[in-house]
């Protein structure tokens, strides 16, 4: 096993060099003036599949922007592993807020990273993380070839929502077999607490719009005696919680997995503070569904958030106005094993039985995906989890995320496989804002565990 | 008596044709770009109090628009009546909608004013409605003279809150003196029902700012755990109303006045349909306070509504925010004897005790004024009565108006004289809207009922 850990010693300095010219190409997805940078990355990540002995190396298609796409097939009887990255960046606003330029990437000691950290666009968030799958997959090529089946694909267009992977991959269902799925896209709880991943809630996000009278209304003239959709607005999205601050949309709950005292109190020994949190958003205090703590709150329990609201007169100074419509974005955020079509279905269904019969409603359903999780008794999560251990010097905690990544779902659900998160990021790391970077170390010990996970996961 | 109609039939070519000319002058007082306009129609109104033989014919300056004014002193014995009128307009936007052009006055038969209404903005908004009172001087003056004391006073910031008019008559208190204030700015029922406003509702009107976290939140990371404020303005906002619709806040109805059931069964004679109300705003059924009637719950009652609401995201599409700020535009309209400054004191406490620990609440007042509630008892109404009476055939019903004229509260309040609103419009007259007009024979009648109403009142 030193092997990796001496290769990956002597090699640094050009690991380093190679993922800064993948950082040098600005392969913004967001922004159609960089078609050609992102074909030029695409190029680059295939060629770089080719040098580690890739076969069937692609530059697939789509309505967007290529998926890059590569396979090593060594013996059918071993297990395939399929690796998924995004080499597409977020856009740079505001670009007066970086110090550095955001496409020439430079390295610089933090606090958090005394060695020193990438800071570029994309130096975390994906091409650093995905780069170190291509670095480990060099490090087997060198140290007695692939231990098993290897197949990889990079999309370009995960910050725009990956509308055509999932296109991609029904079409191409068989390809893409595997016995599990390998991403690092995500973060650990900080730099010396490895964790891993298990569980990212699920999302519907709906939009209201209500109508009352057929018209703006002066609301002297009419005020009091006619319905005005802000006000009942307001009464619809007050009834949504009860005091408990529990959801009340019937059903809601139902398949909502209740944790063991055990498992809760597991959950309860993760490095957190309540008031280190508070402080951190500058609230006095957390708050939310009454019996969990913050930490639950917003992992294993769903919720339901206004993401939006609007209607009648916004603008500066006053306007005396009923307004005829008044609109809200709501979202809820789902657990295992809730499905949001049906809660989508819920939400709607509740929403007409408690509205006004005096105003007319309208719910319609913007998007959504399913709440995921991964047992930590798996092969894979071992071995995965064994790696970590090997080069953090600490067992990883599983950790429940409470954002969605809806494809992490779509892979289960198309390909009939899991997959381990395994991430390196940190919360510190900035990423979609300016000055984004990522720690040397964290590069490193990232190429230095997925290389060990295939050493395990293969034993 | 008769000489009045019938000076009113000879000279009826002649009153339009005069009032032409002043609707021809574009005094829109919220656009700059018609300053010259103000000042010429402002100098034409004075030529006009001048040919009426009326003395010490002013154009006062204020910091905005001037005011125009006026007086013949008969003498000091006899009562003096004071005339308020506004010559400014609204502005024409959307001007497309217009059938013809704004400032160019044609006449027109409609299915309400088969003998033709005159089109032009301003024709009944308040040109048409206060020259009303200089052809009843005219009428006077060639009948003998003036039977009392008159002041006029004319003002050309009406339609954009009539901020100087209150300074002016706070200088020229003394000048002011008057035993009664005529005004001609609201309307009558319909075109064979005439009515006369003896009562306005007041208003306070308030802004919320509330804060939750110190900036926007993503709502997966977050959501569930810390408090959103859009949710909890909404929460507030649902507290204000009991499941009754009586309004929430503690002491809100102490100065209500309530009414015998003979005067509400005297209110509920008006003629009126809840069928065609709700019909007419395209609602199933008129709602509000429970116990009430539509004209109850806009005339004698107060309310309470949400004019604007925003916070979040609220463009197309999605986005998973926890915003940090949530805000809210809301007034209420108030009712004899509540007193504004008041009301917005009990509004701000009660907004402060029921807002949660976590989100930081920001109440301000935008603006106010107190209700109004003239006797029907007084010689000056009964006067005015009459002379409907006479005119149309009909007593008028005395109405109450669920709008408010903040400056008719401050008359009384800086002149110790009431206000007797003998208005002429009708609902379907398009003020403030494309298409502005006034039917020919509100306009004639109206003359015939103003110069009729000081013989009744010098009677």
């Amino acid at each position: 096993m030193d092997k990796v850990k001496e290769y990956i010693e002597r090699n640094k300095n050009k690991f380093l060099e190679e993922l800064f010219e993948l950082l040098r190409i600005p392969s913004i997805s967001a922004k159609s003036e960089h078609k050609k940078d992102i074909i030029t990355c695409a190029e680059l990540l295939k060629s770089h599949l080719e040098k580690q002995g890739f076969n069937n190396c692609e530059i697939c298609k789509t309505k967007g922007n290529p998926i890059v796409y590569g396979e090593k097939i060594i013996d059918n009887k071993l297990p395939t592993v399929l690796v998924y990255g995004h080499y597409d960046v977020q856009p740079t606003d505001p670009i007066e807020l970086w110090n550095s330029a955001p496409f020439e990437p430079i390295i610089k000691k933090t606090s958090i990273h005394p060695e020193g950290a990438i800071f570029a666009r994309g130096a975390c968030d994906d091409k650093g993380q995905m780069f170190m799958h291509i670095k480990a997959f060099e490090i087997l090529n060198n140290n007695g070839g692939f231990p098993c089946n290897i197949k990889i694909m990079i999309e370009g267009e995960e910050e725009i929502g990956s509308d055509n992977l999932e296109i991609f991959i029904e079409k191409n269902k068989r390809k893409l077999e595997c016995d599990i799925i390998l991403v690092s896209d995500t973060g650990m709880i900080d730099k010396k607490t490895p964790s891993i991943t298990i569980g990212l809630r699920g999302m519907t996000y709906m939009e209201l719009e209500l109508t009352g009278p057929n018209r703006d209304l002066h609301s002297g003239h009419y005020g009091g005696s006619v319905i005005n959709p802000i006000n009942e607005l307001s009464r619809i999205i007050n009834l949504l919680h009860d005091n408990e601050k529990k959801i009340t949309i019937p059903g809601f709950y139902d398949e909502v997995i209740e944790y063991s005292d055990f498992e809760r109190k597991k959950m309860g020994s993760i490095p957190f503070s309540e008031i280190e949190y508070a402080k951190s958003v500058g609230i006095t205090n957390p708050s939310g569904e009454n019996g969990y703590t913050s930490i639950e709150r917003r992992s294993i329990r769903p919720c339901l958030d206004v993401n939006g609201i609007w209607g009648g007169y916004t603008e500066e100074g006053s306007k005396t106005v009923i307004p005829s419509k008044a609109y809200a974005k709501i979202s809820m955020r789902l657990v295992p094993n809730q499905r949001w079509k049906k809660i989508s279905q819920l939400f709607s269904n509740y929403i007409k039985k408690i509205a006004s019969p005096n105003v007319t409603v309208k719910v319609s359903e913007h998007h959504g995906g399913e709440p995921y999780l991964t047992s930590t008794e798996s092969k894979a999560y071992k071995s995965a989890s064994k790696a970590y251990e090997d080069v953090f010097k600490k067992e990883p905690i599983p950790t429940k995320d409470g954002g969605s990544i809806p494809i992490i779902a779509q892979f289960e659900k198309i390909l009939k496989s899991k997959t381990i998160l395994m991430g390196f990021g940190l919360d510190s790391d900035a990423i979609h804002s300016p000055n984004e970077h990522y720690g040397i170390s964290n590069f490193l010990n990232g190429i230095e565990t997925i290389t060990k996970f295939y050493y395990n996961y293969t034993k």
